[in-house]
C-alpha cells in the first residue's frame, strides 16, 4: 500500500523520493526539458532574459480563489510579465513537513500544473526536501523563473510626470482573503484572493501596442508600496484620487473593522501601471476585457516629487505613506 | 535602536524589509544587475544554458566547515558545474522564523558572498519571507541559478562501458560531519565537511582537455544514489573496488557505530566522474592538485546491467544498492 502522508525517506535522495518524484511531479509537470533534466535543465534562450525568484509561505494553504500552488506558479509569472518578459521556464522546489498528507499535496501540484496553462510556462527542474514532524508548518513553495524579455525598458525608475496612474482591477481581496480564512476569524463572506497569472492582460497590452512606463503587481504592501517606490526611484510625485480606487464593499468593511488601510493589503494578481497619459484609454479598455473595475487612479506629477498624495471623496489630502509594521503575517 | 532579532516587519514588503535589504542583501551581495533588479533581473546570455535550484534545510545551520550559507551557494553551483555550465547568476530566497538573530543570519550571508567568489557567480535577484516563531525551524535558504554551458553532453545517460570511475576525494564526511554536530551526539572529531564549490576543478578538468562522461556531485544518497542512477539512465553495470574508495578513518568508524553504509552519506562537495578509460590518468592528476586522495574506484561495463557491484578487500562481492529509508534528515 503506498503511504498517505510525507515520509522522511520521501526527501532522502534514495528509491521513495524516485518513486515520489515520479507519480507526483513528472507527472503533472511533464515536459521535454524536466523529463530530461538532471542537476539541471537545459535551455536553449536568446538575447535579454528577465530572472525571478520567490518563496511562498502562505498559511492557510487553501485559501477562497486559491491555494499555494497557484500562488506561487502565478506569483514568479507574474514578476517577470511585471519585467516585460514572457514567463517560460520556471523551478519548483518543495520543503515538506514529515507528515504532510500526499492527497493535499497532489492538489496543489494539480493546481500548479493547472495555474502554468494561462502564460504556457514550464516548470524544467525542481527539488524537494522533507523535513522532521515539527520543524515547519506544512509546505514551503519556491519558484524561481526566466523569460525573454519582449517589452524592454520597464522600470519603477521610469514612471514619467504626467503619466496616468492605473490599477487592472479592485485592489486588496487576497489580503482580505487569508484573514478571513484565519483558523481565529469566523467571517463568512463571498470574497475571493485575486490570485491569478497577468501574462495574458500583459499580453494583451503589448499586442495592442500600448506604451508602458512601468507595470507592478501589487503584492506585499499593496498598492500603497508600489506608488511610494515608484515615487522614489522615478523621482516624481503621484496624485490619487481615493475614491477612483476600485474596492470591494467586503474589502472596505474588513478594512473598518480591523483599521486597515485598503492600500495596503497584498495582491496576487493586480496590477498597476504607468502609462503616458494619452494612452491610457486605450489600456483601460484592453484591462477591462479582463476585469470590468479597471481603472485610471491618478497621475504622476513633477509636484510633491517622493510624496503619494490622496485626495479624499471630501477634497482633503492626505499622504499615503509605505507601509510600516505588519499587518498579518504569510499572507504569501 | 536596531534589531538584533528578525521580526515580522522584516519580511512585510514595507519600510522595514527595505531597510534589512539594504543592510544586509544588497550590501554583502552588491554587483551592477542585482542593484538595478527589481521584480527580476535583466540578464544578457546567449546559447545553451543550465538552469538548477535548490532548497537548503540544514539542521544544524552551523556545522564543521561551513553553515547553511555556504551549503546553499555550493550547492547550486554545483549543479550547475556538473551539467558543464559555468556558473554565473544565482537567485537567493530566504525564509527567515521570526526572533532569528540578525548576527547569525549577517554570518551567514557573508559566508555565501565569500563562497561565491570560488566560482565568480552572482546574486541578482532575491526574496526573503518572515514567518511567526514556531512555523519554522530557525532559517530556509533558496538558491536557483543559471550558467552557460561550456562543455555539452555531460548526463547520467552517457556513461560508457568501460568507462573509469573515480571520486575527487573521500566520501561521506558531510553526513558524518552533520551528525556529529547535532545536540544529541556528543562525540569530537577533526571531521569537517567537504562542502565546497567545486567549479574550479570541472574548469581544471575542461582546461586540460580531459574527455567527460557524466559529473554528479554525491548529495543526498551519497556515492551509492549516483552509481545506481548511472547504471539504471546509461544501461551499464558498474563494478567499484571497496579498497579503493577514499573513506576517512573517522567516517568508517562512525559507520561502524551506528551500522551506516558509508556510501550512502550525503556529500556536499565531492563529485563521481565518468570518463573513458584512457582519459582517468589525467583526470586524476587534475584531480589531484586540489584533494591528494582523488582515486579511480572501479568501472563501468556491459555485464551485470542495472547493478553496482562491490568487491570487497576479501575478494567476495556485494551489491551496492540504491539506499533507502530515512539515514538523516536535514543533511542538506
Amino acid at each position: 500500500m503506498k503511504a498517505k502522508e510525507i515520509q522522511l525517506s520521501h526527501g532522502s535522495g534514495g528509491q521513495e523520493m524516485n518513486d515520489l518524484l515520479g507519480r507526483l511531479f513528472y507527472k503533472h509537470f511533464a515536459n521535454d526539458i524536466l523529463l530530461k533534466a538532471e542537476d539541471a535543465a537545459m535551455l536553449q534562450m536568446d538575447g535579454p532574459i528577465a530572472f525571478t525568484t520567490d518563496s511562498f509561505t502562505v498559511s492557510p494553504l487553501f485559501f477562497p480563489g486559491g491555494n499555494i500552488g497557484k500562488l506561487a506558479i502565478a506569483g514568479t509569472v507574474n514578476d517577470l510579465a511585471m519585467a516585460g518578459a514572457q514567463p517560460e521556464y520556471l523551478s519548483s522546489s518543495f520543503v515538506i513537513e514529515e507528515g504532510f498528507s500526499i492527497e493535499q499535496l497532489t492538489t496543489i501540484v494539480e493546481s500548479m500544473a493547472k495555474e502554468l496553462e494561462k502564460s504556457g510556462a514550464k516548470i524544467v527542474c525542481g527539488d524537494t526536501k522533507v523535513v522532521p514532524r515539527g520543524t515547519l508548518d506544512g509546505v514551503i513553495i519556491n519558484t524561481s523563473g526566466v523569460g525573454s524579455v519582449k517589452y524592454a525598458g520597464l522600470s519603477a525608475s521610469n514612471v514619467q510626470p504626467d503619466d496616468a496612474i492605473l490599477v487592472s482591477r479592485n485592489v486588496g481581496s487576497h489580503g482580505s482573503c487569508i484573514l478571513m480564512a484565519r483558523d481565529e476569524l469566523k467571517l463568512e463572506s463571498d470574497l475571493v484572493s485575486d490570485c491569478d497569472t497577468l501574462w495574458p492582460q500583459v499580453k494583451a497590452l503589448m499586442d495592442a501596442g500600448v506604451e508602458l512606463h512601468s507595470l507592478r503587481d501589487a503584492t506585499r504592501g499593496g498598492l500603497a508600496a508600489v506608488l511610494n517606490e515608484w515615487t522614489a526611484s522615478s523621482r516624481v510625485g503621484i496624485h490619487v484620487q481615493e475614491k477612483a480606487i476600485p474596492i470591494l464593499d467586503e474589502v472596505h468593511g474588513l478594512c473598518e473593522l480591523y483599521g486597515f488601510e485598503p492600500c495596503d493589503l497584498a495582491n496576487e494578481g493586480t496590477m498597476i501601471l504607468a502609462v503616458p497619459r494619452v494612452e491610457a484609454e486605450k489600456a483601460l479598455a484592453v484591462l477591462r476585457e479582463f476585469h470590468s473595475d479597471a481603472a485610471c487612479i491618478g497621475c504622476a506629477a513633477e509636484a510633491d516629487k517622493h510624496r503619494v498624495t490622496l485626495t479624499t471623496p471630501w477634497g482633503s489630502r492626505r499622504y499615503l505613506d509605505m507601509p510600516r509594521g505588519e499587518l498579518l503575517p504569510r499572507i504569501c
